[in-house]
């Protein structure tokens, strides 16, 4: 690359890093992944962090928008950069000047047609729910209290059903303009352990709200509101009003994204 | 119970109950159990709540102090009251009324004679400790982070070594003013699972800082800084200061209470 007013000097081309970054946050004091003008989100703190420490205003572009309130133990996201700090120096930087509620696990330098949304071949969720008459201090922020009885095997029947190809449209946020709204479901699996409910889904893609309102639609199966004949017909009634609540946003985690 | 100013009629005894609370807390922002006129402390919030429900001013006691920042799953505390609710109504109002970092997990009535800390039998204790380079945020208030190698199988030995009944002064706060520093350990093992390590204690008793020393003199052992010749040596040295150090307060939790 020449520059005529640069004269007879052979510039070296910038060399770009493509950086990887796997973030854990705990989403409580923030209005989900997506920048605002006015409000602390996800994507607006990390940026600001990584204006600190490489001095640049870069787009930062995550593995999907998250709502507000809840929870990530591994986001990916990537940015293109012209610093040339290693990638294990720009995380411990980014670490120092981030909240304490915001941690980057890894940052690495990865290829550079790599993009955290369109190459995510799969995500995993894992919704918390606590049965128990009290909710222990330690689990109140990522935990939704349902304090009432239900009939766990009937909800691990329902789960179950969520496994496979299905049109998601009872289960998306109404008034999304969402055209397409099948979506692979990988696995679908309902354990519980004490008082601690955990529904864990792994899928291809996620409409808006589709795993809080799967985990409300099964309360709903367990607490004996809806029937699991009810339940099936979900998927080919394509009505969100016939699904079960919305689960708070609280007691949702994005476990993993896979590339 | 007659009284001359009330004349003829019989009044019925004051029947006073005994009520038995079993309490979580998240630690972070309290300094320990025992009230204190300037700050905020576990004895002092809970009595104010119990003033607020009953009406009355109680003594509230505790089954033993906890150091400023440490957590609670179970601690157990009693009180005398001539309030007649019923216990169950009573620790709905107190979770009414208390920081949501404190819940009372059940309220009972329990025998006049009953004592929180006189009665105890044991008591069980887990210091929780994280190893991976980088501390999920969800971990952050109840885990020490420990990025370091440590050699687990030494710790575990180590570790064992603990059961039985010892002179524990190698691993007291100095300038206690304890004369007896015998105390029995009925159970004493440290479980890793991925990163995390957990170290569970069970004893009859337990001295100032005694398990966050133990889990410091651990980590020491296991990073090699003290060798398992010189750590059996601890019990009869009865020397704090060849011991290792305290680990921080945080990532100590009470987890049950046996009468």
């Amino acid at each position: 690359m020449q520059d005529g007013k640069s004269g007879d000097k052979t510039r070296k081309p910038i060399e770009r890093q493509n950086i990887r970054l796997t973030v854990a946050f705990e989403g409580t004091a923030y209005h989900g992944w997506q920048i605002q003008s006015d409000s602390a989100t996800l994507q607006g703190v990390l940026s600001e962090a990584i204006r600190k420490i490489t001095g640049e205003q870069v787009k930062l572009t995550g593995s999907g928008r998250t709502d507000a309130g809840t929870h990530a133990r591994g986001l990916v996201a990537n940015f293109s950069t012209g610093s040339a700090m290693a990638p294990a120096r720009l995380a411990r930087g980014l670490n120092a000047v981030l909240p304490h509620d915001i941690r980057v696990l890894s940052a690495k330098r990865t290829h550079p047609g790599f993009h955290a949304r369109k190459d995510a071949s799969s995500k995993i969720y894992r919704y918390q729910i606590y049965l128990g008459p009290v909710l222990p201090p330690h689990l109140r922020r990522e935990y939704l209290h349902y304090p009432y009885r239900v009939d766990v095997s009937r909800m691990q029947a329902a789960a179950r059903l969520f496994s496979g190809e299905h049109d998601f449209a009872s289960f998306a946020k109404t008034n999304a303009d969402r055209t397409n709204t099948v979506r692979r479901i990988f696995r679908c699996d309902l354990k519980k352990k004490g008082h601690i409910l955990h529904l864990t889904v792994e899928g291809n893609g996620f409409l808006h709200h589709m795993v809080r309102n799967m985990a409300g639609t099964l309360l709903e199966v367990g607490k004996g509101s809806m029937s699991l004949e009810a339940f099936k017909n979900l998927f080919k009634q394509k009505d969100r009003r016939l699904a079960g609540f919305t689960a708070p946003a609280h007691g949702l985690v994005l476990l993993k994204v896979r590339y």
